[in-house]
Protein backbone atom coordinates (compact mmCIF):
# COMPACT_ATOMS: atom_id res chain seq x y z
CA UNK A 1 0.00 0.00 0.00
CA UNK A 2 1.05 3.38 -0.49
CA UNK A 3 0.12 5.17 2.84
CA UNK A 4 0.46 8.58 3.97
CA UNK A 5 1.74 9.11 7.88
CA UNK A 6 1.64 12.41 9.29
CA UNK A 7 3.51 12.50 12.37
CA UNK A 8 6.02 10.20 12.52
CA UNK A 9 8.57 11.15 14.60
CA UNK A 10 6.86 11.32 18.08
CA UNK A 11 6.81 8.71 20.66
CA UNK A 12 4.12 7.13 19.22
CA UNK A 13 4.54 8.12 15.51
CA UNK A 14 8.34 6.47 14.83
CA UNK A 15 7.24 2.76 16.15
CA UNK A 16 4.28 2.62 13.36
CA UNK A 17 6.56 4.22 11.38
CA UNK A 18 9.20 1.31 11.37
CA UNK A 19 6.38 -1.69 11.31
CA UNK A 20 4.87 -0.21 8.25
CA UNK A 21 8.02 0.21 6.70
CA UNK A 22 9.20 -3.42 7.82
CA UNK A 23 5.71 -4.71 6.20
CA UNK A 24 7.33 -3.14 2.90
CA UNK A 25 4.49 -0.26 2.71
CA UNK A 26 5.54 2.57 0.63
CA UNK A 27 5.08 5.46 3.21
CA UNK A 28 5.53 9.11 2.55
CA UNK A 29 5.93 10.62 5.98
CA UNK A 30 5.24 14.42 6.75
CA UNK A 31 5.07 17.12 9.75
CA UNK A 32 5.81 20.55 10.28
CA UNK A 33 9.72 19.81 10.83
CA UNK A 34 9.99 16.68 9.67
CA UNK A 35 9.43 14.27 7.12
CA UNK A 36 9.22 13.64 3.12
CA UNK A 37 6.79 16.44 3.19
CA UNK A 38 6.09 19.63 5.04
CA UNK A 39 2.22 19.78 6.54
CA UNK A 40 0.83 21.64 9.50
CA UNK A 41 -2.47 19.80 10.14
CA UNK A 42 -3.91 23.00 12.23
CA UNK A 43 -4.05 24.59 8.46
CA UNK A 44 -6.54 22.83 6.32
CA UNK A 45 -4.99 24.72 2.90
CA UNK A 46 -1.43 22.91 3.85
CA UNK A 47 -3.42 19.62 4.16
CA UNK A 48 -5.01 20.04 0.65
CA UNK A 49 -1.76 21.27 -0.67
CA UNK A 50 -0.21 18.01 0.73
CA UNK A 51 -3.14 15.69 -0.88
CA UNK A 52 -2.86 17.40 -4.45
CA UNK A 53 1.07 16.54 -3.98
CA UNK A 54 1.59 13.21 -2.99
CA UNK A 55 -1.49 11.35 -4.63
CA UNK A 56 -2.61 8.04 -5.39
CA UNK A 57 -2.97 6.83 -1.13
CA UNK A 58 -4.07 3.92 -0.08
CA UNK A 59 -4.23 4.80 3.28
CA UNK A 60 -3.55 7.76 5.72
CA UNK A 61 -1.91 7.90 9.41
CA UNK A 62 -2.07 10.54 11.58
CA UNK A 63 -0.06 10.68 14.81
CA UNK A 64 0.20 14.09 15.36
CA UNK A 65 -1.66 16.70 17.43
CA UNK A 66 -1.53 18.34 20.74
CA UNK A 67 -3.30 19.54 23.67
CA UNK A 68 -2.00 22.01 27.14
CA UNK A 69 -1.99 20.61 29.97
CA UNK A 70 -3.24 22.92 32.58
CA UNK A 71 -4.83 22.96 36.04
CA UNK A 72 -8.89 23.54 35.78
CA UNK A 73 -9.01 26.27 37.85
CA UNK A 74 -6.64 28.08 35.21
CA UNK A 75 -7.63 26.50 31.55
CA UNK A 76 -8.98 29.12 29.56
CA UNK A 77 -11.08 29.38 25.79
CA UNK A 78 -7.35 29.96 24.42
CA UNK A 79 -6.08 26.57 25.49
CA UNK A 80 -9.14 24.39 24.82
CA UNK A 81 -9.32 26.37 20.96
CA UNK A 82 -5.36 25.63 21.07
CA UNK A 83 -6.50 21.94 21.08
CA UNK A 84 -9.19 22.12 19.20
CA UNK A 85 -7.07 23.72 15.77
CA UNK A 86 -4.37 20.74 16.70
CA UNK A 87 -5.35 17.22 17.68
CA UNK A 88 -9.09 17.67 16.81
CA UNK A 89 -9.86 19.93 13.89
CA UNK A 90 -6.29 19.02 12.17
CA UNK A 91 -7.48 15.33 12.28
CA UNK A 92 -11.50 16.24 11.29
CA UNK A 93 -9.91 18.05 8.14
CA UNK A 94 -7.30 15.32 7.23
CA UNK A 95 -10.78 13.21 6.68
CA UNK A 96 -13.01 16.18 5.15
CA UNK A 97 -10.13 16.84 2.88
CA UNK A 98 -9.17 13.52 2.38
CA UNK A 99 -12.09 11.52 1.74
CA UNK A 100 -12.14 13.32 -2.16
CA UNK A 101 -8.08 11.95 -2.98
CA UNK A 102 -7.96 8.81 -1.22
CA UNK A 103 -7.76 5.94 -3.26
CA UNK A 104 -11.29 3.92 -3.35
CA UNK A 105 -11.16 1.63 -0.08
CA UNK A 106 -8.92 3.59 1.48
CA UNK A 107 -8.67 4.10 5.21
CA UNK A 108 -7.86 6.44 7.62
CA UNK A 109 -6.24 5.57 10.76
CA UNK A 110 -6.63 8.63 13.43
CA UNK A 111 -5.34 9.15 17.37
CA UNK A 112 -7.14 10.10 20.32
CA UNK A 113 -6.17 8.78 23.71
CA UNK A 114 -7.37 7.55 26.65
CA UNK A 115 -8.22 11.12 28.29
CA UNK A 116 -11.53 10.62 26.75
CA UNK A 117 -12.63 8.14 29.08
CA UNK A 118 -10.09 8.30 32.20
CA UNK A 119 -8.97 11.81 33.75
CA UNK A 120 -5.85 13.04 34.63
CA UNK A 121 -5.12 15.87 36.45
CA UNK A 122 -5.19 18.95 34.25
CA UNK A 123 -6.18 17.21 30.84
CA UNK A 124 -9.32 18.74 30.43
CA UNK A 125 -8.54 20.42 26.90
CA UNK A 126 -7.64 16.75 26.02
CA UNK A 127 -10.41 14.93 26.86
CA UNK A 128 -12.29 17.07 25.24
CA UNK A 129 -10.49 16.41 22.35
CA UNK A 130 -9.88 13.28 22.19
CA UNK A 131 -14.08 12.58 22.62
CA UNK A 132 -14.55 14.68 19.98
CA UNK A 133 -12.25 12.37 17.84
CA UNK A 134 -13.89 9.35 18.86
CA UNK A 135 -17.55 10.49 18.10
CA UNK A 136 -16.38 12.03 15.21
CA UNK A 137 -15.25 8.82 13.97
CA UNK A 138 -18.27 6.71 14.85
CA UNK A 139 -20.39 9.07 12.43
CA UNK A 140 -17.22 9.53 9.89
CA UNK A 141 -17.92 5.66 8.86
CA UNK A 142 -21.15 5.64 8.77
CA UNK A 143 -20.91 8.80 5.31
CA UNK A 144 -17.90 7.88 4.07
CA UNK A 145 -18.38 6.88 0.31
CA UNK A 146 -16.59 4.28 -2.08
CA UNK A 147 -15.82 1.76 0.49
CA UNK A 148 -13.51 3.97 2.46
CA UNK A 149 -12.69 2.99 6.39
CA UNK A 150 -11.78 5.01 9.07
CA UNK A 151 -10.71 4.15 12.94
CA UNK A 152 -9.28 5.93 15.92
CA UNK A 153 -6.55 4.05 18.16
CA UNK A 154 -7.19 5.54 21.36
CA UNK A 155 -3.93 5.02 23.11
CA UNK A 156 -3.07 4.69 26.78
CA UNK A 157 -0.10 5.93 28.50
CA UNK A 158 2.68 4.65 25.44
CA UNK A 159 5.62 2.80 27.61
CA UNK A 160 8.38 4.71 25.54
CA UNK A 161 6.40 7.85 27.07
CA UNK A 162 6.22 7.09 30.65
CA UNK A 163 9.77 7.92 31.48
CA UNK A 164 9.06 11.53 30.31
CA UNK A 165 5.44 12.10 31.12
CA UNK A 166 4.42 9.28 33.01
CA UNK A 167 4.44 11.29 36.82
CA UNK A 168 2.00 13.12 35.24
CA UNK A 169 -0.16 9.61 35.01
CA UNK A 170 -0.37 8.34 38.51
CA UNK A 171 -1.47 5.18 38.29
CA UNK A 172 -2.26 4.88 34.29
CA UNK A 173 -0.12 1.31 33.25
CA UNK A 174 1.83 1.96 30.72
CA UNK A 175 1.19 0.22 27.28
CA UNK A 176 3.48 -2.27 25.31
CA UNK A 177 4.56 -0.68 22.10
CA UNK A 178 3.21 -3.95 20.37
CA UNK A 179 -0.44 -3.83 21.19
CA UNK A 180 -0.57 0.22 20.58
CA UNK A 181 1.38 -1.11 16.80
CA UNK A 182 -1.28 -3.44 16.51
CA UNK A 183 -4.09 -1.37 17.17
CA UNK A 184 -2.79 1.09 13.84
CA UNK A 185 -2.18 -2.24 11.72
CA UNK A 186 -5.45 -3.43 12.49
CA UNK A 187 -7.37 -0.78 11.02
CA UNK A 188 -4.66 -0.08 8.00
CA UNK A 189 -4.21 -3.75 6.55
CA UNK A 190 -7.49 -4.99 8.66
CA UNK A 191 -11.31 -4.62 7.40
CA UNK A 192 -12.93 -3.02 10.11
CA UNK A 193 -14.30 0.86 10.19
CA UNK A 194 -16.13 3.08 12.88
CA UNK A 195 -13.97 1.34 15.49
CA UNK A 196 -12.31 3.20 18.66
CA UNK A 197 -9.43 0.98 19.09
CA UNK A 198 -9.22 1.81 22.95
CA UNK A 199 -5.74 0.36 23.82
CA UNK A 200 -6.05 0.79 27.48
CA UNK A 201 -4.48 -1.17 30.27
CA UNK B 1 -32.10 26.96 44.82
CA UNK B 2 -31.61 30.16 42.39
CA UNK B 3 -30.60 28.79 38.97
CA UNK B 4 -29.55 30.00 35.38
CA UNK B 5 -30.84 28.80 33.07
CA UNK B 6 -30.10 29.25 29.51
CA UNK B 7 -32.21 27.87 26.11
CA UNK B 8 -35.86 28.26 27.97
CA UNK B 9 -38.09 28.59 24.91
CA UNK B 10 -36.27 25.36 22.76
CA UNK B 11 -37.85 21.59 23.09
CA UNK B 12 -36.36 20.85 25.73
CA UNK B 13 -35.71 23.85 27.70
CA UNK B 14 -39.09 24.96 27.91
CA UNK B 15 -40.07 21.92 29.58
CA UNK B 16 -37.13 21.95 31.91
CA UNK B 17 -37.90 25.42 33.11
CA UNK B 18 -41.90 24.74 33.81
CA UNK B 19 -40.59 21.54 36.03
CA UNK B 20 -37.94 24.00 37.76
CA UNK B 21 -40.28 26.61 38.33
CA UNK B 22 -43.02 24.21 39.50
CA UNK B 23 -40.22 22.84 42.10
CA UNK B 24 -40.30 26.73 43.54
CA UNK B 25 -36.91 27.53 42.25
CA UNK B 26 -35.99 30.79 41.27
CA UNK B 27 -34.97 30.53 37.53
CA UNK B 28 -33.67 33.10 35.68
CA UNK B 29 -33.53 33.05 32.31
CA UNK B 30 -31.01 33.56 29.42
CA UNK B 31 -31.46 33.45 25.34
CA UNK B 32 -30.35 35.37 22.50
CA UNK B 33 -33.79 36.66 22.11
CA UNK B 34 -36.08 35.23 24.79
CA UNK B 35 -35.80 35.16 28.55
CA UNK B 36 -34.68 38.24 31.22
CA UNK B 37 -31.43 37.99 30.11
CA UNK B 38 -29.17 38.42 26.93
CA UNK B 39 -26.52 35.82 26.35
CA UNK B 40 -25.08 34.84 23.07
CA UNK B 41 -23.13 31.35 24.80
CA UNK B 42 -20.80 31.82 21.16
CA UNK B 43 -19.34 35.11 23.15
CA UNK B 44 -17.42 34.58 26.14
CA UNK B 45 -17.70 37.95 27.07
CA UNK B 46 -21.40 37.72 27.36
CA UNK B 47 -21.59 34.67 29.01
CA UNK B 48 -18.88 36.96 31.47
CA UNK B 49 -21.64 39.64 31.70
CA UNK B 50 -24.13 37.46 32.61
CA UNK B 51 -22.25 36.31 35.52
CA UNK B 52 -21.54 39.48 36.54
CA UNK B 53 -25.23 40.53 36.44
CA UNK B 54 -26.71 37.76 37.72
CA UNK B 55 -25.00 36.97 40.94
CA UNK B 56 -25.42 34.38 44.10
CA UNK B 57 -25.91 31.50 41.43
CA UNK B 58 -26.35 27.99 43.13
CA UNK B 59 -27.01 25.93 39.78
CA UNK B 60 -26.81 26.38 36.10
CA UNK B 61 -28.51 24.44 33.17
CA UNK B 62 -27.79 24.67 29.39
CA UNK B 63 -30.16 23.82 27.21
CA UNK B 64 -28.72 25.79 24.21
CA UNK B 65 -26.20 25.14 21.23
CA UNK B 66 -26.81 23.89 17.83
CA UNK B 67 -24.80 22.32 14.96
CA UNK B 68 -25.94 22.11 11.23
CA UNK B 69 -26.26 19.18 9.12
CA UNK B 70 -24.92 18.06 6.31
CA UNK B 71 -23.91 15.25 4.50
CA UNK B 72 -20.15 14.33 5.26
CA UNK B 73 -19.14 14.59 1.59
CA UNK B 74 -20.66 18.09 1.35
CA UNK B 75 -19.04 18.90 4.99
CA UNK B 76 -16.76 22.19 5.49
CA UNK B 77 -14.42 22.96 8.29
CA UNK B 78 -16.77 25.78 8.43
CA UNK B 79 -19.62 24.03 9.83
CA UNK B 80 -17.89 21.95 12.21
CA UNK B 81 -16.58 24.91 14.05
CA UNK B 82 -19.91 26.64 13.66
CA UNK B 83 -21.15 23.32 16.28
CA UNK B 84 -17.59 23.84 18.01
CA UNK B 85 -18.19 27.12 18.77
CA UNK B 86 -21.92 26.91 19.54
CA UNK B 87 -22.67 23.91 21.52
CA UNK B 88 -19.19 22.94 22.29
CA UNK B 89 -17.10 26.52 23.17
CA UNK B 90 -20.56 27.28 24.44
CA UNK B 91 -20.91 25.15 27.07
CA UNK B 92 -17.31 24.73 27.75
CA UNK B 93 -17.25 28.45 28.47
CA UNK B 94 -20.08 28.99 30.43
CA UNK B 95 -18.54 26.47 32.86
CA UNK B 96 -14.53 27.81 32.88
CA UNK B 97 -15.95 31.66 33.29
CA UNK B 98 -19.06 30.28 35.92
CA UNK B 99 -16.34 28.28 38.07
CA UNK B 100 -15.32 31.69 39.54
CA UNK B 101 -18.62 32.67 40.23
CA UNK B 102 -21.07 29.87 41.29
CA UNK B 103 -21.89 29.92 44.84
CA UNK B 104 -20.09 27.04 46.96
CA UNK B 105 -21.69 23.53 45.85
CA UNK B 106 -23.70 24.88 43.07
CA UNK B 107 -23.98 22.74 39.86
CA UNK B 108 -23.66 23.11 35.84
CA UNK B 109 -25.77 20.80 33.81
CA UNK B 110 -25.24 20.88 30.32
CA UNK B 111 -26.95 18.74 27.04
CA UNK B 112 -24.53 16.70 24.38
CA UNK B 113 -26.77 14.43 22.69
CA UNK B 114 -27.32 10.45 21.57
CA UNK B 115 -25.25 11.27 18.29
CA UNK B 116 -22.12 10.89 20.12
CA UNK B 117 -22.51 7.58 20.38
CA UNK B 118 -25.51 6.92 17.84
CA UNK B 119 -24.54 8.52 14.25
CA UNK B 120 -27.58 9.39 11.67
CA UNK B 121 -27.59 10.77 8.57
CA UNK B 122 -25.78 13.99 7.98
CA UNK B 123 -24.38 14.59 11.78
CA UNK B 124 -21.15 14.34 12.23
CA UNK B 125 -20.67 17.89 13.61
CA UNK B 126 -22.83 17.02 16.25
CA UNK B 127 -21.46 13.95 16.89
CA UNK B 128 -18.28 15.67 17.19
CA UNK B 129 -19.50 18.45 19.54
CA UNK B 130 -21.43 16.27 21.43
CA UNK B 131 -18.49 13.26 21.88
CA UNK B 132 -16.79 16.64 23.11
CA UNK B 133 -18.86 17.66 25.94
CA UNK B 134 -19.33 14.50 27.58
CA UNK B 135 -15.79 14.10 27.69
CA UNK B 136 -15.16 17.29 28.84
CA UNK B 137 -17.97 17.32 31.59
CA UNK B 138 -16.24 13.61 32.88
CA UNK B 139 -12.60 15.48 33.18
CA UNK B 140 -14.52 18.60 34.59
CA UNK B 141 -15.56 16.76 37.81
CA UNK B 142 -12.52 15.55 38.42
CA UNK B 143 -10.95 18.99 38.87
CA UNK B 144 -13.97 21.64 40.18
CA UNK B 145 -13.27 22.91 43.73
CA UNK B 146 -15.81 24.47 46.84
CA UNK B 147 -18.01 21.24 46.10
CA UNK B 148 -19.03 22.52 42.64
CA UNK B 149 -20.42 19.44 40.72
CA UNK B 150 -20.99 18.78 36.56
CA UNK B 151 -22.98 16.37 34.56
CA UNK B 152 -24.73 16.24 31.35
CA UNK B 153 -27.82 15.58 29.56
CA UNK B 154 -27.36 13.57 26.54
CA UNK B 155 -30.91 13.12 25.15
CA UNK B 156 -32.18 10.77 22.48
CA UNK B 157 -35.06 12.14 20.15
CA UNK B 158 -37.12 14.63 22.47
CA UNK B 159 -40.57 13.60 22.11
CA UNK B 160 -41.91 16.43 21.54
CA UNK B 161 -39.38 17.21 18.58
CA UNK B 162 -40.34 14.31 17.00
CA UNK B 163 -43.07 15.42 14.88
CA UNK B 164 -40.53 18.12 13.72
CA UNK B 165 -37.08 16.56 13.23
CA UNK B 166 -38.23 12.82 13.86
CA UNK B 167 -37.93 11.60 10.15
CA UNK B 168 -34.18 12.85 9.93
CA UNK B 169 -33.71 9.62 12.80
CA UNK B 170 -35.40 6.66 11.11
CA UNK B 171 -35.40 4.38 13.82
CA UNK B 172 -34.42 6.44 16.75
CA UNK B 173 -37.37 6.02 19.77
CA UNK B 174 -38.30 8.93 20.83
CA UNK B 175 -37.75 9.65 25.22
CA UNK B 176 -40.47 10.88 26.79
CA UNK B 177 -40.18 14.48 28.19
CA UNK B 178 -40.12 13.04 31.90
CA UNK B 179 -37.14 10.61 31.44
CA UNK B 180 -35.40 13.76 30.16
CA UNK B 181 -36.47 16.17 32.71
CA UNK B 182 -35.61 13.97 35.21
CA UNK B 183 -32.43 13.61 33.69
CA UNK B 184 -31.83 17.32 34.34
CA UNK B 185 -33.51 17.57 37.75
CA UNK B 186 -31.00 14.31 39.14
CA UNK B 187 -28.40 16.61 38.28
CA UNK B 188 -29.61 19.66 39.90
CA UNK B 189 -30.79 18.80 43.14
CA UNK B 190 -29.34 15.23 43.15
CA UNK B 191 -25.85 14.45 44.19
CA UNK B 192 -23.72 12.80 41.18
CA UNK B 193 -20.69 14.47 39.24
CA UNK B 194 -19.09 13.48 36.64
CA UNK B 195 -21.50 12.00 34.74
CA UNK B 196 -23.12 11.83 31.31
CA UNK B 197 -26.60 11.14 31.58
CA UNK B 198 -27.99 8.98 28.69
CA UNK B 199 -31.53 9.79 28.35
CA UNK B 200 -32.01 7.04 25.22
CA UNK B 201 -34.65 4.67 24.13
N1 LIG C 1 2.61 9.37 23.91
C1 LIG C 1 1.58 8.95 24.64
O1 LIG C 1 1.75 8.30 25.68
C2 LIG C 1 0.18 9.21 24.18
C3 LIG C 1 -0.90 8.72 24.94
C4 LIG C 1 -2.20 8.96 24.51
C5 LIG C 1 -2.41 9.68 23.35
N2 LIG C 1 -1.35 10.15 22.63
C6 LIG C 1 -1.63 10.92 21.42
O2 LIG C 1 -0.95 10.34 20.33
C7 LIG C 1 -0.60 11.36 19.39
C8 LIG C 1 0.89 11.28 19.14
O3 LIG C 1 1.51 11.41 20.40
P1 LIG C 1 3.09 11.41 20.57
O4 LIG C 1 3.38 11.37 22.01
O5 LIG C 1 3.67 10.38 19.68
O6 LIG C 1 3.36 12.90 20.01
P2 LIG C 1 4.71 13.69 19.89
O7 LIG C 1 5.84 12.89 20.47
O8 LIG C 1 4.43 15.05 20.42
O9 LIG C 1 4.91 13.74 18.28
C9 LIG C 1 4.06 14.48 17.50
C10 LIG C 1 4.35 14.18 16.04
O10 LIG C 1 3.40 14.87 15.24
C11 LIG C 1 4.02 15.86 14.45
N3 LIG C 1 3.16 17.06 14.57
C12 LIG C 1 2.83 17.74 15.72
N4 LIG C 1 2.01 18.76 15.44
C13 LIG C 1 1.82 18.74 14.10
C14 LIG C 1 1.09 19.57 13.19
N5 LIG C 1 0.38 20.64 13.63
N6 LIG C 1 1.09 19.27 11.88
C15 LIG C 1 1.80 18.20 11.43
N7 LIG C 1 2.53 17.39 12.23
C16 LIG C 1 2.54 17.66 13.55
C17 LIG C 1 5.42 16.05 15.01
O11 LIG C 1 6.37 16.35 14.01
P3 LIG C 1 6.76 17.87 13.67
O12 LIG C 1 7.23 18.49 14.97
O13 LIG C 1 7.80 17.74 12.61
O14 LIG C 1 5.51 18.52 13.18
C18 LIG C 1 5.71 14.65 15.57
O15 LIG C 1 6.17 13.80 14.53
C19 LIG C 1 -1.06 12.69 20.02
O16 LIG C 1 -2.34 13.00 19.54
C20 LIG C 1 -1.13 12.34 21.48
O17 LIG C 1 -2.04 13.17 22.20
C21 LIG C 1 -0.07 9.94 23.02
N1 LIG D 1 -34.69 18.31 20.66
C1 LIG D 1 -34.12 17.09 20.60
O1 LIG D 1 -34.75 16.08 20.25
C2 LIG D 1 -32.69 16.94 21.01
C3 LIG D 1 -32.11 15.66 21.00
C4 LIG D 1 -30.77 15.52 21.38
C5 LIG D 1 -30.06 16.63 21.78
N2 LIG D 1 -30.66 17.87 21.80
C6 LIG D 1 -29.85 19.01 22.23
O2 LIG D 1 -30.49 19.68 23.28
C7 LIG D 1 -30.19 21.08 23.21
C8 LIG D 1 -31.49 21.86 23.16
O3 LIG D 1 -32.20 21.38 22.05
P1 LIG D 1 -33.62 21.96 21.64
O4 LIG D 1 -34.15 21.10 20.55
O5 LIG D 1 -34.42 22.18 22.87
O6 LIG D 1 -33.10 23.35 21.01
P2 LIG D 1 -33.90 24.49 20.32
O7 LIG D 1 -35.35 24.14 20.24
O8 LIG D 1 -33.15 24.86 19.10
O9 LIG D 1 -33.77 25.70 21.41
C9 LIG D 1 -32.55 26.27 21.66
C10 LIG D 1 -32.68 27.20 22.88
O10 LIG D 1 -31.38 27.72 23.18
C11 LIG D 1 -31.34 29.14 22.97
N3 LIG D 1 -30.08 29.38 22.23
C12 LIG D 1 -29.70 28.89 21.03
N4 LIG D 1 -28.48 29.33 20.70
C13 LIG D 1 -28.08 30.13 21.71
C14 LIG D 1 -26.89 30.90 21.95
N5 LIG D 1 -25.88 30.95 21.07
N6 LIG D 1 -26.80 31.60 23.09
C15 LIG D 1 -27.81 31.57 24.00
N7 LIG D 1 -28.94 30.86 23.83
C16 LIG D 1 -29.08 30.16 22.69
C17 LIG D 1 -32.60 29.49 22.16
O11 LIG D 1 -33.11 30.75 22.53
P3 LIG D 1 -32.73 32.06 21.67
O12 LIG D 1 -33.11 31.78 20.24
O13 LIG D 1 -33.49 33.17 22.34
O14 LIG D 1 -31.24 32.25 21.84
C18 LIG D 1 -33.57 28.39 22.64
O15 LIG D 1 -34.15 28.78 23.87
C19 LIG D 1 -29.31 21.26 21.95
O16 LIG D 1 -27.95 21.20 22.32
C20 LIG D 1 -29.66 20.04 21.13
O17 LIG D 1 -28.63 19.66 20.24
C21 LIG D 1 -31.94 18.05 21.42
Amino acid sequence: MKILMIGTTGAIGKQVLKELQGRKHEVITAGRNSGHMRVDITDSASIEKLYQTVGNIDAVVVTAGSSPMKSFQQLQESDVMEAIHSKLMGQVNVVLKGQHYLNDKGSFTLTSGILADEPARGTVAGAVVSGAVNSFVVGAATELQRGLRINVVSPGLAENSADDIGHLFPGFNPVPMRRLINAYLRSVEGVITGQVIRVHE
